[in-house]
């Protein structure tokens, strides 16, 4: 459980493919009714956290893993008893009451480097079900009141729906101001949400599909600066005076913004508009602090990706039971990397599906277009984004087609497509995408 | 107002040096009782936040700025009116009442980018007051109780100390252990603190001196692994298996580190030890997401560099009434980097002083030794993490030394030094140096 | 002198744009005989080197500058005299004999920084003139016979072409093999060409406009390593046994490639070919080494830039007189950034177009398509290759545009693209591109 | 051959530690005449290249590896016939007449990815043999008549020396001029040199202690820039008018610098002299084109660190025969990075010895003082030299000290010490240190 509850936070970077890993690899089989993954809720010293515990019933035996260390146990009436083990001396010894798909009581956990000093964390646990449908899929409408500004898992949900449901609402531009240009809230990519999803539990994947995204006021506010990371010291000494707000006319019907007050050279400079949002976003865990609604990572969150548009299909990894699902942040078009740290920031009207692939975690935010999958990486650098976009895709196309490391390295090398998807803020972007034709003839391989 | 309030939270990177600029070149000169600097405490929309007023009193006129917009007003009995503008059609139109240090009142802020929606923003401020010391400074003891995961605002201070009081007191190592190993709160360097420094205000810089720095427990934990900043691809495959906890023996009266279960060819391998706080920060401001005790910035936090040890000085800018002071993470010896990931991480001893500089904000982390000054700098990559750094120092050259951009390059190019502080966490760090013996010529010069 | 003959050396990449801006901004008025750019041919203490001289004739008195320092000089009978100099003590003596276009005679070169110790430099030099066509424009059949691995000003031109001039001629692949497999030249990108084209200057454009791109034998190679930059820790311990050659077939009628041996999950995998050429280069300066086929820079060379394609115009910087043109590296088809450090490597049949745009020096490689214009940027990172290719395309804005920094801002905000070229070599790329329907309506501005 | 011949010229940085793991690996035992390294000289289709062919011979049968290629061979008189075989189809199959030391003969090279079409290869071979002193080491006097300005393997030796032999020389500065200001050379760092240390060969590592360093003229050139890998944008608007040329005066009695001509705040400004030199470098291989002198890599070269002085001792990798060492662009002070992009140029007095280890290559540069050894990394990034720089010292302690991966990170995690040496050239430099005591309790491992 040292990984588990206490490592979580210092190397939860490194940790998500492991999980993501653990997840796919031992999915539990059919088995008694205890098999399934649990996910434990418990209070180590005052904080709040989860855990994951997958386990196989077979008879009073249980097998399985506890935050990935190898774990055996019983179960005797409705008491049950697990140990398990990891390969440093840590332990978590752990003695509950099961009650249908609940399970309530303690666990015991020693970390191998303290060994002398277990600490005994109160719990209880949920397994998670499949979802199962109960009529038909619905949509709601829902009128925001409150806006968050933190992607956090301790916000109350603003409406709870289920996998295959639709959410028809509206997001406050960037600065908190509403349709009808009132500021709602302190600005700084206030969110819409959060939406509890049914059935979402950390080790699945969210499933958020765009499918309508719509303008719903005529202006748009963005700047006249580039930000750093597109700045060489000469174009840094020419851009020194930059950052004024530049006000846009969205011509809605028209399909195109032009500056409301153009200057000599652009009186007739004019943009096609492609509604996008620049965040969203999954809760993080609850032991880390949450980031603010300017960051981004495996969570997504201000990705500023201008292919998250309409007609276009999001995944990312689950966190907290429910996922906590946020959107904001429309721009009515942005060019690639957000080069003046504002696109065209605007209020929108946006409907979306959301489902829960169980069992599987993606490593980082993935989309999918009708002609192509993309791999988003984030990171402190591009660099570093990019070998995170690449490693995300990898990941995809090794677990999703079996390659090898050989066939990986062939289809990569031949097939990548890369874009720059963000400069603008803390993490840049770039997004690894493939033409879905060539999957298609991986697919059809055996 | 709008970059005060609005944008302030899109663009605090960018703006802590006009903020820093700002507090020095507009120090206000002696006047009415209104003059001085006034820490606003607003509530925008639901959201607290603080601005800065700095105020000239001539009479019954009023000139100054609110957060760096030109201000003008008037004082009529106890009764303040204001009114600031930008240069883009925002402005800040204010009402108050005066009470000694303290007004109360309102003001109303006009986004200039969408100016028929104004904001009435309900405020307290209090006028900063140098501080005047009331007899000797004091030297508290503190058993901290509860530590804390984030370097947040909101935290309720442990204790509230003045200018020139010395703290003694212990903190926890990394994964939430203390000196006797009992473990005490989940771990991601948690804290001591956050101390009260009366007097502090935004626009201010704290100073904390390291009296005293001291093991007190015997052993320490880290890890085999080498952080991915640290290998290219071939040491990549090669150190695939790294990550196992590694105990080390701390020889206090030897002053000497050494594996508790060395492998063959580290039976007589031992480091002197040179105890360090991964941990010194200020909290953050009130209107974004407090940071997690493993992330670093302007604010100091989880900078892990091996010259926060004894007998040096830190310099932080203060962004809250009070700077809310935080310590941890403790050290016994870590190379440069921390290349593991963790260092040689245990409980400590700590003794120290804290001071403020009224009026004069560090742009970022500043350490200064005996022999030299420092400069650090954060970012997510090393090299914006040492333009950063080049940046912080020249900032500190140009301000403390007046120097002219070309004497600042010809000292920069003779005299810097440059080491790597750290690549184990989301930003990584280098420090510039300058030797003091260069500084003194440059004081001598008139 | 000083910045044209010593300091070029150092700071080539630095001084590249001031070089341009000077070439343009001070295009020369019509005149007397010796108005016009002057290509000079000197030797510096046993260095050959060029500098440029721009005139303006009236009457006896010439006025202009010498590699950017300001000019002054007198016409006696065919006996010129100049004087120029810097702002910093330097300065550049010549006396000269001058017959039609061409000028003879010695120029005394003072180093400010020096200047006790001047240096008297032979040289003869060129008057360059806008090339008049005679006749109409030509197609060349060139069948190569020798293949360089230098982009060398040193090596003699193969052919001598014409602005507005057509070459028909083939490429060997990146391992030196021709169409029909035999090897001809030690590996390394061998190129054919130097092609010499008449009028071509430094200070000028050098325009490549590929009219056909086709391949002319039946198969490539490449292999299943990726490159460094594409591998995080985790992907680069996966990939450790990469490397391995894979040979493709190219079906050219069919329009595919398919691995030759396929693994299971490959059996039906094919990619659409699209021909590339990975190299396309002027000579680099006579001052400096010459870069290896390999690598890459303003000159252009190996960029192993997709979009180097069928139908598309590459414009390069000229360096030295008659811009000495290679090409070479055909790819098949390549997937973004060449991630397996080869594409699909193989011989090509090429015809394309040459022009020269006189007066006017492109800062680094742009590439033009039927949709987009494109800047690209090289450098050591991809944080550097971004800043460089927004460097670019800023350059071209402003220069064709005429645009504002904050119209500059705006366009570049509201329209860029970026993706990226290269990882696999030295530099790395990326690419900005602006689709030309919004230039359109910058055209139309008035 | 494949990859020696082919490929190395591709893959010259991946392969630099195979080929050092290769000479290391499989260093010959005794046997007969033929046993050793043989160092072949080829000619590939009209390009001059080496090879390395390692043999073990017993009695008539021939043992060992050709670049790397398993080979099997035999000796029938002095007739040799060898043939060797890489796994993917590749082979090189020779026959030679052996005369001593020397082979002559071809070899027909197949590349298993074009196996149809053999290239045959006239060579001729040197047995490399361990240098056996006669008589006592010598002390040369070498007055330099001509500069180099690049790291050529092409340039004639000016004198050759044997292991263990000192060289007393001068050097000329950065931009050509000697002790005297006379200007003897075009600039950008000209080499005194190339010498040709008997014995060395491909595989094996030149020493060069560098005895004396000393100034022999009273100034030195400067300038007032920063270089872009220094500026932020704020910092890069600031010092857009940089780049002055600065004099400095040299007080070589009193041992500090001081500005000629200081302005207000520099009037008492000086730095104490600290002697370096700015390049050290072997020529590169023959089959790549040669860098220029102000560049940098695995051979040293313009690596502008400033431990490269008096007392220290610097270890190149070997990459032809003779070595071919180069030293210049002597410094009188320079501070960490080179930030002006010019340190104090200026002319030097050098005095250093030479030595070779025999069938060991280091990865690239290292130093080693009285009381450090330092591993040197360069690359377009601090981030990619960050990593190089550890991933040299991990080759070293591994090689050396038999270290085991979780032996190696413990040693790195507490004993790294890591400086910037370099950001003003094409290469960043990081260099990682470590304190020779620790090695010392390594040493006494057993």
């Amino acid at each position: 459980m040292r990984r588990g509850f206490a490592l979580l936070i210092l190397l939860v970077g490194m940790l998500a493919t492991a999980f993501a890993q653990s997840a796919q690899d031992q999915k539990p089989q059919p088995g008694g009714a205890l098999t399934g993954r649990w996910i434990l809720t418990g209070d180590y010293l005052g904080t709040t956290l989860n855990a994951t515990m997958e386990l196989e019933q077979k008879a009073d035996k249980l097998t399985g893993n506890f935050d990935g260390d190898k774990l055996e146990g019983s179960l005797t009436g409705n008491s049950v008893h697990f140990l398990a083990k990891d390969d440093q001396g840590g332990s978590e010894d752990g003695t509950a009451t099961v009650q249908g798909n609940t399970m309530t009581g303690t666990v015991t956990f020693v970390d191998g480097s303290n060994p002398s000093h277990p600490v005994t964390i109160p719990f209880t646990a949920k397994l998670g079900t499949p979802y199962q449908p109960s009529g038909a899929p619905k949509t709601h409408e829902f009128t925001p009141t409150v806006f968050y500004r933190q992607f956090s898992p301790f916000n109350k949900p603003v409406l709870t729906v289920n996998p295959g449901d639709t959410i028809h609402t509206t997001t406050v531009d960037a600065g908190g101001n509403d349709e009808k240009g009132v500021p709602r809230v302190l600005g700084g990519n206030p969110e819409t949400g959060p939406f509890y999803i049914e059935s979402a539990q950390p080790g699945d994947t969210l499933v958020v599909h765009i499918a309508h995204l719509r303008l719903n006021r005529d202006w748009a506010m963005s700047d006249d600066a580039i930000v750093p990371r597109g700045l060489d010291s000469d174009l840094a000494a020419k851009m020194k005076d930059g950052g004024k707000t530049i006000l846009w006319h969205l011509d809605v019907a028209g399909g195109a913004a032009s500056p409301e007050k153009p200057t000599e050279h652009l009186t007739r400079y004019s943009v096609p508009l492609k509604p996008m949002l620049g965040c969203v976003a999954v809760a993080t865990g609850l032991a880390s602090a949450p980031p603010n609604t300017g960051d981004s990572g495996h969570y997504g969150g201000n990705m500023d990706f201008n292919e998250i548009s309409e007609g276009n299909t999001l995944y990312l990894p689950v966190n907290v039971p429910g996922a906590l699902l946020y959107v904001g942040d429309g721009h009515a078009v942005q060019g690639d990397g957000e080069l003046n740290g504002n696109a065209l920031e605007t209020s929108m009207d946006v409907t979306f599906t959301v489902d829960v692939i169980h069992g599987k975690r993606v490593r980082g935010p993935r989309i999918e277009s009708t002609t192509h999958i993309m791999a988003m990486g984030l990171a402190g650098s591009l660099d570093d984004a990019f070998r995170e976009a690449t490693a995300n895709m990898a990941d995809w196309l090794t677990n999703d087609y079996k390659l090898t490391p050989s066939e990986l390295a062939q289809v990569l090398g031949s097939s990548s497509e890369y874009k720059v998807s963000e400069v603008a803020d803390r993490n840049a972007g770039i997004v690894m995408k493939i033409n879905k034709e060539r999957l298609e003839s991986l697919s059809q391989a055996k």
